[in-house]
């Protein structure tokens, strides 16, 4: 029922600036994070993943399991992470020794598996009797669902079922405990739903389909679910509310959710799976909660770079239009998400807004969440930083001046790798007789509807973005909204294509060479002054990258730079050591406060300057120092 | 030592804009405050207060204590605060009802008082046993001191000495625990040794100033004293971190700190005892640490409207030039703090700054607390309201958008209303020659150096402050920074008195009228570019007060206004229902966002429109509405 779909994985070859990100990730962070999995890396909090595994499998033998387990209850999950990075890092760029280090870690895993399919190390290390009995905190259906996606991704990548065949065993256990038994319930954390509709697609097994949506179906049917199995259990992970069923997106019946509410990441990946199945079963009603949840999220709680989740406090949505810079908590793994959601919203209708907020939240957000080098992430991404108070201030503690290297809950690490790894998947689509290119990427793509293209472009910098495309069919371009003058060729011929839904579309028939040439031009931002946080602001867009001031660029402080309410950014050169990144420089003042202390009554004055912007993603890669993205205007 | 002090309670009768506060006090808050305190006012929570003292009476002759105790462990301080209020509102009108209220709970407060002097219903209703086991977390200290305070103005309003005796009697005890028996440690919340300054003044016992200034030198001398406290006690009140040594003002010896840090209350209490103790002994080293605590607060972490403590989490200071409109704390009780080291800054040196602020705190963030009709309080005071989001937002939760009734932690609304009825100790001063205006305030004092005077003013709005003095001698009236031109009239004829340090000095022998004339312009105020949260920022001030823009004036929103740079604001008549305050006019401009969603980068059109402002502390009287102090200039 799809009207299009993702495309398998290794159908994308990059080239350009997504093939140099996936080069860096394959090279430097996929690496590391191995080494840290496996506690080789220096100055490194202990992971224990792998050896979490080792002693599983021994407890399953009935063996001492040396220091048994460590770390958070969804340890698991960062094995499955880097298993689905290195996947598609495999599937773009053949690699034996990074091919027999997954081997040997699946191999791990899989030793770890019950005869029943259970596979959860901190359960089956020391908690046995403790399965199922803790949805609510417990992430063992998030684990189960990160690994099976990490399984259908080494399949696709490399014909390797061993995975794929543990995983699927698991499936069918869960399908044993929740449906054929009915055990009672549905996951604290989303995320097996998505899983299991991808692990459906690759075995053809309709039970997996079921299953998720069985969970899907049974949130929030009874909202007194978790309240009913905290009363039958007696051990808890972080005492979570159990009654906060807002928190965990379980107040109502999917279908009828109206605002995107909670734990972002959660509320993402819940949306995601309900909007696969919508594309799937073609279902109206369950496709319409997903269009509010979306809107919900884009017109009323998401930040200029396409960042979600305002709060610290249970990393959550919290109201409409509350939008703190400064305090925001902007999980990288929401906007990871928030791609997922969009891409899967692309399966039911193809329509520009979905494809323009995944690009916004991938070149801004998810790409922020990596230090330029692939060797230290954020987890939070503030669009403000003032040195002094960020990450000092108790309300300030978890918004960063400079990325850290490990997380103990390392989740945002493994995720920008494998949402880069996997990008030909979010850039492209394909329906029977359509190639779609969500976003521009350049490379080469070859579609299962026998339509070939390649993509040549120096994006996001440079603004013209070139398909040779053979096959019969049709080439369906997603045209950016942002781009306010797009101009077409078609065999070097200016063209005008029928332009539909902010999809550009072209007939091809044999060998066509389609050219585009989108809008560069630098734009002031300004936001609704329903967001009480930005009035007064503006801040700068070229292209798919939300820009920001650093102090590194602007004398040490940023927080003095006012823009001319006429000001136009203009292109200002390539910074080699910040990716090559476009700047730009703007007309600007700076701000000489006269007064003494806190405040005075002498008006400022100001002083002329040139102020320089660099994309948002960039920020934070010369040390600590102040980073605005939204400035005052005048 | 001294070089001026407080008037003795009873020497001011004030009239004009203080004589309607202290007479709704009277009338209003006090009789409301007694009906809770004896759990007969509708609508409001439960108090217990009068009950737990007869209660602990009870239980001291082992009868019966009915319901025990109830409330926080500080409950006895409610009663403390509502009888220091109600001493000083019957210095100001006599009340034999509510005289006969007072000596009735003074009566029901002193027979719960053990042999031993010792007084706290909390320990002697339940917990004898674990008297001063706990001084980090269980208040006994800061409950004594309040009383003491209570005491002190009971018998300087009335010259009743029960309750004086009752507390000499405690200090006494407390003298023979923490000094004769040298018991370990010094309160948790200050706040005793400020007390005991006062019982030291009234009843000369050179053991209270001893004692208080023992637990001022022991603070911070033993930086593991909390940890060893906790180590020792198997209970605890609220958890509080035993090692957060910043938090509790205990970091180091006092007169080696450098920041206000920590809990903003507590901080200011404690301030306020050095700058007594220093005052009173004469020595430099103490004063000069009050002077850096002092510029630490106004020079980087204090509010425009002379509030402080920027954070919820621990009701705390945070961090330099931190302090956010919308999320701020901001507690009444700290800007009474806040005056209360003021003045006592002004007994080590006449400095128009001391003075300044002491005014700022009051005008602003102090009558903000209470409602016009006296009969909700704010406890929060933030700088921004918007509701949807302010009360709601999991990080605004506690800035509410309009002043409830009546707290279970119940400090702010006495507090006001013990501050208001000693207007007179904070406006007026003197020394053995000259009677100190600190702050204008209407009506006659008599001052204990001989000299008399009848101040006429329609203060804080209309800017003609008269004086007619008698007696022989000085009179120094503090003229506020904020006023750019003063005129100054002696015996009808213009005269240039000398001004120095912010305080113009004038000679009186017999009678003289002075006549001064300050600048009523509202101006802009503009922030320091340190204090992020403000930058392209203004506000309003005329006179002692910065006004704020509220819905309810404005068209429902005030988010979308913006002054222009050269904005005059002007007088626009008196608002009677909102105090009969002077409101002001502006030209601002209205933005219009023609953009959808959330961003645009259509840039905002603006309609001219006036925009008008109230004082800050006469917002939120009006039902819940937006409300703004800074607005966003062009």
């Amino acid at each position: 029922m799809r009207v299009q779909h993702q495309l398998k994985t290794g159908s994308y070859k990059a080239a350009g600036f997504i093939g140099d990100k996936q080069r860096l990730v394959h090279d430097t962070v996929i690496p590391y994070q191995y080494d840290v999995l496996r506690d080789r890396a220096e100055d490194t909090e202990k992971s224990h993943v792998y050896q979490n595994f080792v002693n599983a499998a021994a407890a399953l033998k009935g063996e001492d399991t040396g220091d048994g387990f460590y770390g958070m209850v969804f340890q698991d999950s960062d094995a499955a992470k880097w298993i689905e990075a290195a996947a598609f890092s495999l599937a773009n760029t053949p690699d034996p020794e990074l091919e027999r280090q997954a081997d040997d870690f699946i191999a791990v895993i899989a030793a770890s598996q019950d005869e029943d399919g259970y596979l959860d190390t901190y359960f089956t290390i020391d908690n046995r009797e403790k399965r199922y009995t803790n949805l609510l905190e417990a992430h063992e259906l998030y684990c189960a669902g990160h690994m099976i996606e990490a399984a259908c991704a080494y399949y696709e990548a490399t014909g390797k079922r061993t995975l794929l065949d543990a995983m699927h065993k698991n499936a069918l256990h869960l399908y044993d405990v929740f449906i054929t038994k009915g055990h009672e319930g549905f996951p604290g954390h989303p995320e097996v739903e998505l899983a299991l509709m991808k692990l459906y697609r690759v075995t053809g097994d309709e039970r997996c389909f079921e299953l998720a949506k069985h969970f899907v179906d049974k949130r929030g049917t009874d909202p007194d679910f978790y309240k009913k199995e905290l009363s039958r259990r007696n051990w808890q992970v972080w005492g979570n509310d159990a009654s906060n069923n807002e928190y965990q997106q379980s107040d109502k019946p999917v279908r009828r959710l109206e605002n995107a509410t909670g734990h972002a990441v959660r509320a993402v990946y819940l949306y995601t799976a309900m909007a696969d199945i919508a594309a799937e079963t073609g279902e109206r009603e369950l496709y319409d909660a997903c269009v509010r949840l979306w809107n919900s999220i884009t017109r009323k709680r998401m930040y200029v770079t396409g960042a979600i989740g305002s709060t610290v406090l249970g990393e959550a949505f919290t109201v409409d239009y509350d939008l703190p810079s400064d305090t925001a908590y902007a999980e990288t793994c929401a906007s990871c998400g928030l791609m997922f959601f969009a891409s899967r919203m692309l399966e039911n209708e193809v329509k520009g807004e979905y494809a323009d907020v995944m690009e916004l939240a991938f070149y801004n957000t998810v790409l922020a969440g990596m230090q330029l080098d692939g060797k230290r992430f954020f987890y939070v991404n503030p669009l403000e930083v003032i040195p002094g108070i960020s990450g000092v201030s108790p309300t300030h503690k978890h918004d960063l001046t400079t990325r850290p290297k490990w997380y103990a809950c390392a989740c945002c690490p493994p995720n920008v790798a494998r949402t880069i790894g996997a990008f030909g998947k979010y850039a492209y689509g394909e329906s029977e007789d359509t190639a779609y290119c969500h976003m521009f990427a350049a490379g080469e793509v070859s579609f299962e509807n026998g339509l070939r293209l390649e993509c040549k472009t120096g994006y996001p910098y440079e603004m013209e973005v070139t398909y040779k495309v053979t096959g019969k069919g049709r080439l369906a371009v997603h045209i950016p909204s942002w781009s306010k003058k797009t101009l077409f060729t078609a065999d070097v011929k200016p063209c005008v294509p029928i332009v539909e839904d902010g999809y550009a579309y072209f007939d091809i028939d044999g060998e066509r060479e389609i050219t585009i040439t989108l809008d560069g031009e630098p734009r002031l931002i300004y936001s609704t002054p329903k967001i009480y946080a930005l009035t007064g602001k503006a801040c700068i867009r070229r292209g798919p990258l939300i820009y920001c001031f650093e102090g590194a660029d602007n004398g040490g402080c940023v927080t003095d730079i006012r823009l001319e309410k006429t000001a136009k950014p203009t292109p200002a050169g390539r910074r080699g050591e910040l990716d090559n990144a476009v700047m730009l420089d703007v007309d600007a003042l700076k701000l000489c406060f006269k007064g003494e202390g806190l405040y005075s009554d002498t008006a400022p004055k100001y002083d002329k300057v040139t102020a320089r912007a660099i994309p948002y993603y960039t920020w934070g890669n010369r040390g600590e120092n102040q980073m605005r993205v939204w400035a005052d205007i005048l």
